[in-house]
């Protein structure tokens, strides 16, 4: 089959690989539908050291299975399912507390022998603990965006917004406009807020993020842009914080702009080791939190809203492009002439 | 009267300064008959540069209201009353919200023309929102040490496990055997905890620790400790890691012996202004919380236990001195011969 692999910054292919097969009783294979480039796929592209050897990448995908192990109950050949952005068993200690991303048996795709989401069919491991089944059909075409969406980017800004503690009565600034920060709206307007800041200056973007529920789009950054937020606010800032960048200046911002007693939570994963967490911090009681979201933990309870069309999250993609065109994808996201590209 | 001024590192005088009186409406003069030495007056104590004129301090007292300004209502003359380390209005947006420490119209004793309160008397702004009325006498004097602990070190402890989740369901790692250390183990006990793993490494202090409801002791630290926290919970660490030091070791510690999806609480000031909060923590879902306590908000909670002996915190102080004797009780404490000095 063809699949994607990176070599290097800026050096991504689609290649033939093996075709996936079944390996121990509890895997599945999946024949992909749709896929898609992610914004933490950029941080390889852009930094990743020359190899001779290509690494598999992705890990967002939806399709269909076509093989199951004996050992496999909740889905079968034919079934449409969703995978989330890591495999996870669905039983161990931490999935059973909803964090599936310290599950004791999972992992990440296009490592250590596991296939990438980016192309044509993909081994799952775990597949009863991993895989979800969506009751539409392939062809449901429409859907078939914001569904993705569940693998990654609708449900970490749902992360970010649950682990912050957004409700009807809490502020929310969200820093970033890219897919995850722009779900990351709307996931906190699903929650009930209703003043939401984003901070953002690609104006597609923001615009799509003022059709999801931002109240408000500050274009500035740093100094300026946390006196623009708190001016917004009356002086004190917003309760939570999304940060969905990962970029030191960015947490540094989210800082400037949280209100004493608030939460900033991180799901933009940080390209920093150290951060500002001293007297200010203490001082005002500020609460760091968010992570690496658990998808899977958050599909079931997402999915409805997205099968009756109350939440299209699936509008962050704005390009669409083939398996063999992947790319260009990386090129398109890198360059921020596209947002999120679907690969279909 | 006679009051304690900090002139600089190892330089704690008791002088003559002029007695309080009310200057607005809204304040109340109190007679000390209690109050301490706090273990984070020894930064000061250790580090402070030498000046030509001292700075009063001292932020724990408990005494009886000697005068009120017209405005007062909830206090009067003859009351013994605590009050907790910071002043507050309690009817500002923070205050409602249990964020006490970062009222609108609050500050800290010993600053700004406002005593300290390691001297006889204090005039204390914001009467009202600040002092809480004890239904008892100063003539109690065996309920009067764990009643001064309201003021801040039992409220800090309560704090960290307030903020780090702590209930029956969670097992605790408790770091430092100071006073907040060991109230922090108390208040972990007393909010259900059953596993609660206390590192320190001074036996007297640990075996209050044990009595306070310590199931482990753990005397390693750093790498070691970390090691041992991990062997004592299958590898795993603790849902809550209480961090009642304020050192960066002491928080990286805490990173250390911290559950995927767990909270470290901080309550020790933090004497750093960086910490690792990259990649790990991020990965790990961990929470970074705590802060600065608002034991106004507390006090009226944990009162009830403290009248009725359920606890009593008042065990952390090991020594007891008068007003002159407060040079004496600094010292006693940075050279770790006494635990926590009660001044009488």
């Amino acid at each position: 089959m063809r699949a994607t692999l990176i070599y290097g910054a800026g050096d991504v292919r689609v290649e033939d690989v093996p075709d996936p097969v079944l390996r121990t009783p509890s895997d599945a294979v999946v024949r992909v539908l749709r896929s898609c480039v992610c914004g933490s796929d950029l941080w390889p592209y852009a930094s990743r050291e020359a190899t001779e050897q290509g690494q598999r990448i992705g890990h967002e995908f939806l399709g269909v299975v076509e093989d199951a192990g004996r050992e496999v109950r909740t889905v079968k050949a034919g079934d449409l399912v969703v995978a989330p952005f890591v495999y996870s068993d669905n039983t161990c200690e931490f999935c059973r507390e909803g964090l599936h991303t310290s599950c004791r048996n999972g992992g990440n795709w296009g490592v250590h022998d596991v296939d990438g989401g980016q192309g044509e069919a993909v081994r799952v491991p775990q597949a009863d603990g991993t895989l979800v089944k969506l009751p539409v059909s392939g062809n449901d075409t429409a859907l078939l965006p914001s569904l993705l969406t569940l693998s990654d980017v609708f449900s970490t800004g749902h992360h970010a917004a649950v682990t912050a503690g957004v409700s009807e009565r809490t502020t929310v600034t969200v820093i970033g406009d890219g897919a995850v920060g722009l779900c990351a709206v709307l996931a906190a307007r699903r929650l009930g807020a209703e003043r939401i800041i984003l901070m953002g200056r690609h104006q597609a973007r923001t615009d799509l993020g003022r059709e999801f529920g931002a109240t408000d789009v500050v274009a500035e950054r740093g100094e300026e842009g946390i006196a623009k937020v708190r001016e917004l606010t009356g002086g004190s800032g917003t309760h939570a914080v999304l940060e969905c960048v990962g970029t030191k200046p960015a947490f540094e911002m989210g800082i400037g702009v949280v209100r004493p007693g608030g939460r900033i939570s991180r799901v933009g994963v940080p390209q920093y080791s150290e951060g500002l967490i001293g007297r200010y911090v203490f001082g005002n009681n500020i609460t760091i939190t968010g992570g690496v979201a658990p998808a899977r933990h958050y599909i079931e309870q997402l999915l409805p809203d997205v099968l009756d069309g109350r939440v299209e999250p699936g509008k962050v993609f704005d390009v669409t492009m083939s398996l063999e065109q992947v790319p260009q994808a990386y090129q398109a996201m890198a360059d921020r002439t596209a947002l999120k590209v679907l690969v279909a």
